[in-house]
């Protein structure tokens, strides 16, 4: 019985008056802070806690989101792009894991990893790091076990070669490339499973702040590719975890 | 034990010479017809059947590489893009099912679905129907249940929210829209499972054959949200059958 | 009877000398000042004051600016893009209200809220505020009741949908976001009056500095909808009061 | 009293089953022929027929959404994008008025013209016509006074000059431009009233394919322009029509 | 009779020796510094000074060149893009005249102006005035009679036609403006003589760095206009000189 | 005495009504066909004869305007774009010379050629002669002599020198470039005259229609170069002839 | 002694006037057919016959070129871009070897193979062959051993792995690539001879015409790659038999 | 006999278990520091030692893979794009010399010159010559005589002329340049050796960082030239040095 049905047959029983059953229709599920709307039944809707992009937003104002989601029971809360100045200030007020490469915090505890199966993170180089590092603790704090192969671009292919029973053993492959971006076909093709691909800016002159790797990751000739924005760590991590828990795991 | 450690351990055992033990492990995979060189081991490297990209290429070519694959016990072949002329000229040799909305034919049967749940594939306008059934029928070949969800573009937000139990219940969803693309936002707001968005190259002036939309779905601000290229209906369905057998279903 | 005709028939009933004439019909209607032009019948001609873009303009220069509008009895005079260091600057000669979110400064009164209907001002997120408080000061300045409804994107489709009351009987919507700039096709869907989409800068990597949301917005499938620049709230904000005062209201 | 108000209460007099009152709150307000899902409640909500885009669309699938439309009387089906082949088709079965400039159809009368003013249609050269028509047959289907001002472009300034009193006393204008787009801004900078910018694609070399008009218009230094997508002509008169018709007009 | 003739004909008098002929005619006509090679003979080919584009060039660089140049006799030397550090920097060795507006310094004194007319260079708005004095302190620095007519943009179009005598009666026009660009048209609308367009990056948003107003100029439906480098206020100087000085003049 | 200064002085002396004085002001300088508003002062205002954009103009259009010219006294018409279809069917009607190469017509007579020098025009190759002469017709009917120097492309840069004295003695030089447009800054280098760069659309792959020449010819490191629209001859041929008309020639 | 010299010495020694120098000095290493100017002294000064660039050349325009050149003793000529019917053409009037595929024609022989080594060409896919062939029949044309390894794209990494005895002996390679261009990198990575990387329009949507290929190869990680415009196969064939006749070879 | 060929004899004589084997076979030939993959094999494999991509790496983390390359014997290790601040902190640790202009480091000892022929790396202007330096240091470092021609740029092709011999001896020519980029073609005219455009980022308004002088050698109408990444002197650097010593030299 759905809550719709629910609502009405308390109505028709006469235990709600109609203007009560209206209120409780359109009763809004977040919580209005005026410079943000908290959503508190995300995590019964969509299964996971809501995420507050750090970026642009001050210090108090995440403190702010971060206590109302709180007082629903909302104990785990991831927060990205969140800037050393504004991990300072949160954490003399509220009890925050902050790892600077990644620069994400989240409260509360990192899920057990309970998926289908492990998520490898792949980078091309060095400097994609960061964004690796995003998708990688996004999709631990979600309850995943994460494997961590960087370095290994696709000019040297046989470094990538050398870890083979990792992607071929994957669940859901996070590829993170700037330049080329050819490291997503490379694995695509390599892989039986899904891969994410994300571009990130790295680069410099044609690259245009990760245009270069985005198209190439688009056009892939690989089947089982998809992409993320530029950058996007946070969404691969999250995508690839979704994905990880696939039929009810 | 590995294919390599078998190879090592049987010349070891001397039933090899080291000759053979070289050509075994060089042994090339693919059938090499000049212009193509067919996989024909990838059904069991990555649990599909190859596909042919059917743009470009002459009836005659297509033939000899449905040939070769037939040859190699691949009985279900996909070929996408495939013209109406083309599709009359490989018939008269090789029985194939043909569509022509979605311009996509196979020999053998479609597998049966046999995933985790349903996928769904909606689409904002009718004009993006021809992509949205090459996902479609792409899933259906490799053994997916499909919910078809045509014409329910955001301007006329009742008609997505009237089928919201579709929307809610899906394993995949894949989101087929030009123009605006952001159909992917809002089925990504309401939805739990994997979306993976489709651009297509629907619409006219700023819409730039699709880069409007392309832009629109990768920075969705809604989580759980890949893309594809431009009105790649195949790579969608190629990768939501995936995530839809994921665990080993 | 004309300016012009007015004009002619004092010349020709001898009150004026050719000479006199030529003036009078050439009679510059601004003042100036060396590095601007101001325009002194604007008030009377287009219905609103001058409004001053505070960018790239020294405290001194709009200072001048100021004086001479209000020596000749422009009393309301709007400052946009304004600095704090400029405002504070400012304040110590004339008296201004200044609202450091908008970066908008105002002397004199607001006009009376007069129009037609409330103009309603939408934001898909916390970060797009700046931009939307910059339509909706300068629609509450020229006269306008507005209502604020902040953070309602997309990809929380119920947010907007529990504020539909305000979206429905709105006189005239102006819809802010960055990203994927989806909200102003859902809020076109739902509305029956002239929508104003502003697309903002806000967002990272594919959004190309506002980009992504202005193509999307462009491509609007909902009809009613027209766009401005990339962060232009002041524009939205001067043509939804335009709107709002349509008939002489 | 709100239609869901009603039929809460309606149930509450158990007039009505919890499962009648299910349907009723979900009834799909629209005809779902498969290829479309028609919106036969549109006028009720939006003040305006549905309107058919009919690029891309079959004779045969035109003739079935006019026929739904017609049988929940809706009289005025306003097509766009309509070929001279399709337009002859149709009107095989269905009495049309069709216009080979515009390539606009629609099938009964055009309302009666009951707006607030004139809405004024300016085109910067002859080729920006079809494009100029296909706004202002629109918005007299809609029930507006059209003026045509065609091919007053500003680098014959006086021509538009010479036309002034129109601009000046228009309600809305409408200003089509190719190239290089400026009109928009010189009608801007002489009227008084919200006016509507439409880029055409006309041009040749850097204009690419209007994508000059569109950044010259969002670019305007005039006050009072908003824009829509190149050669939305439709666009641009519906949402002309919209403000004419503020207030209740 | 040409240099080259001279050369030989000294040569077949014996005055000099076949190694002395091929060292003379491949002769360096510049002066070799290491970091810049200095053009002696410039003044004479092209008819002005060399130019030094002061922009990634340090002081003690500049002072080289200028040094090199005057022991050449070439006494006028205009460096543009100097920054205020570096003309601190160079006025302790070299006596320079240098504005700070336009960032143009320049050695010696401004030639006399004996061109066939007077260049007059207008502006869209208050910020595009350093682009238009580079312009108009180049082309008084080589010899011409320079108007200015600042802030006078296409949306208030009074502005530029109650100074259309001044627009009539010019040489040459440099017409500077950044957003849409549009004066370069209007402008051109109205004179009879060459227009040289200056698209600046002033602006935000869809401006794109001054994209817009660039395509917009080379769009120009006016005859009579050329476009040079966006902010290139030295160049439209030089170019106007040159076209002020033809016939001899 | 100005027109304006006449016509009041004609008001005073009372030999004009008041009625007939706003008239005569006001009295439109075109001819309005409907589709066009053919501008019948411009050879006295602008000192040349309208000329036609054929392209997307029908035959009779075409044959409207020129009667409407050739009405008020312009005798000599030029027609740019003119399909070889439209010229025969023009050609049935009203002698005309048509030039299939450029696709340009013209009625009656070349202007004498009285200008201060001869114009040469350039190109990089053989393609980019439709351009070229496009340029070179419009230049010689408008009154001037001209020099035609085509496929002298950089890259071959002897072919360029050794025509190196007509390139140092002419008066204005028309570069017509498609590809890299490098020929601009080469002539530049060489010349001391203005110079008219017409990027082409001639080119492949990254050309990009044009794109990369025009960029090229805009950052051209030579003074004096300024640049018109991708393949617009005729706008460099007309601003040639207007330079090489300076000073009263 | 240069030719210079010579002339000079002759000159001296009174066997020529200082005209005959003059004209000498001067002559025009070309023969000038009107619309071509046809470098007679290029197989000399660069080592390689002239090639005619066929697309937008007549039949009779090649032909022409091609006597030019005969005439000239200049036997092989090379002709890209060349239709079938305009190679009809000319085969009736000059013995020409056509090849249909790469659109290349030649007279004349195949120079012999006299290079360092091997010139390996790779293709991605099977729609990259042509321009694969354009680029080994101008390595053949002009003495070079061309090994083809075609559709041996990323995705399927395997099938370029065991070829890599190949890639690893050749001399030069060239990669030739549509879509994600990823091809360059990874050869790139694994050999240790210069690359040359050729973007192919093959693909769709976000390939933007070979853009994606383009700019992937221009940001590759591996070193030792360059890269020339998309589809210019016979500018890569070109460079690298230069590069495989490097040291008088 | 192979590497491979090799193990595999070693195992069937007994010498080795399968297990070995396997390991040999699969043995990593990189050292894994973590953050990076250090390439030990690479100098045997490819030639030349690996190279350090400066950019985004800490101080620390270079040493680190200095050291981690010194202990197999990499002696001479290059280090890009280094900061002068990092250089100084890898000082104190390591002996390196370091060149503030290029901002290139190294270890050990410059290659000693043994090429074909000499490399001539030519600039277009002043600002170019940090890119030029870069390319021209790491071909000195990878064993090559460098020739060096600043400041040449095709404006004044005087300068460029007057240095034909250097041009025409070469055996590789790098043209380094930015704004039109025109040099390549020139140079690639002039001369018979491969070419390796740098276009540079040096420019401003249209160059767009460095894409019109990309654009503009991509289209090069000279055979013989390709294009590296804008700015990147190292790679055309590297890529000479492999050209130069073609054929075992």
């Amino acid at each position: 019985m759905s809550e719709l049905e629910k609502i009405l047959k308390t109505l028709k029983d006469g235990e709600l008056s109609v203007e009560e059953a209206v209120i409780k229709i359109k009763t809004q599920p977040f919580d209005d802070l005026g410079y943000a709307k908290v959503d508190l039944q995300r995590k019964i809707r969509q299964g996971t806690a809501e995420v507050i992009y750090g970026a642009g937003k001050s210090a108090e104002e995440i403190i702010g989101i971060i206590n109302s989601m709180q007082s629903s029971s909302q104990n785990t809360v991831l927060i990205t792009r969140l800037s050393q100045e504004n991990a300072d200030e949160i954490s003399k007020q509220i009890t925050i894991n902050y790892d600077s490469v990644s620069r994400i915090a989240y409260t509360g505890e990192k899920a057990k990893a309970d998926g289908i199966g492990k998520i490898v993170v792949v980078t091309g180089g060095t400097s994609d790091i960061p964004v690796a590092e995003e998708a990688a603790l996004t999709a631990e704090i979600l309850g995943n076990d994460v494997v961590r192969l960087y370095d290994v671009g696709v000019a040297g292919i046989h470094r990538l070669l050398s870890n083979k029973e990792y992607i071929m053993s994957a669940s859901v492959i996070i590829a993170v490339a700037g330049m080329e971006g050819a490291l997503a076909s490379v694995v695509g093709g390599l892989a039986e499973c899904p891969i994410i691909a994300v571009p990130t800016s790295v680069g410099y002159g044609a690259s245009f702040g990760g245009l270069s790797a985005l198209l190439s990751m688009l056009n892939s000739c690989a089947s089982g590719v998809s992409v993320v924005n530029i950058d996007n760590g946070f969404g691969a991590g999250f995508l690839a975890s979704r994905i990880n828990h696939m039929g009810g795991k």
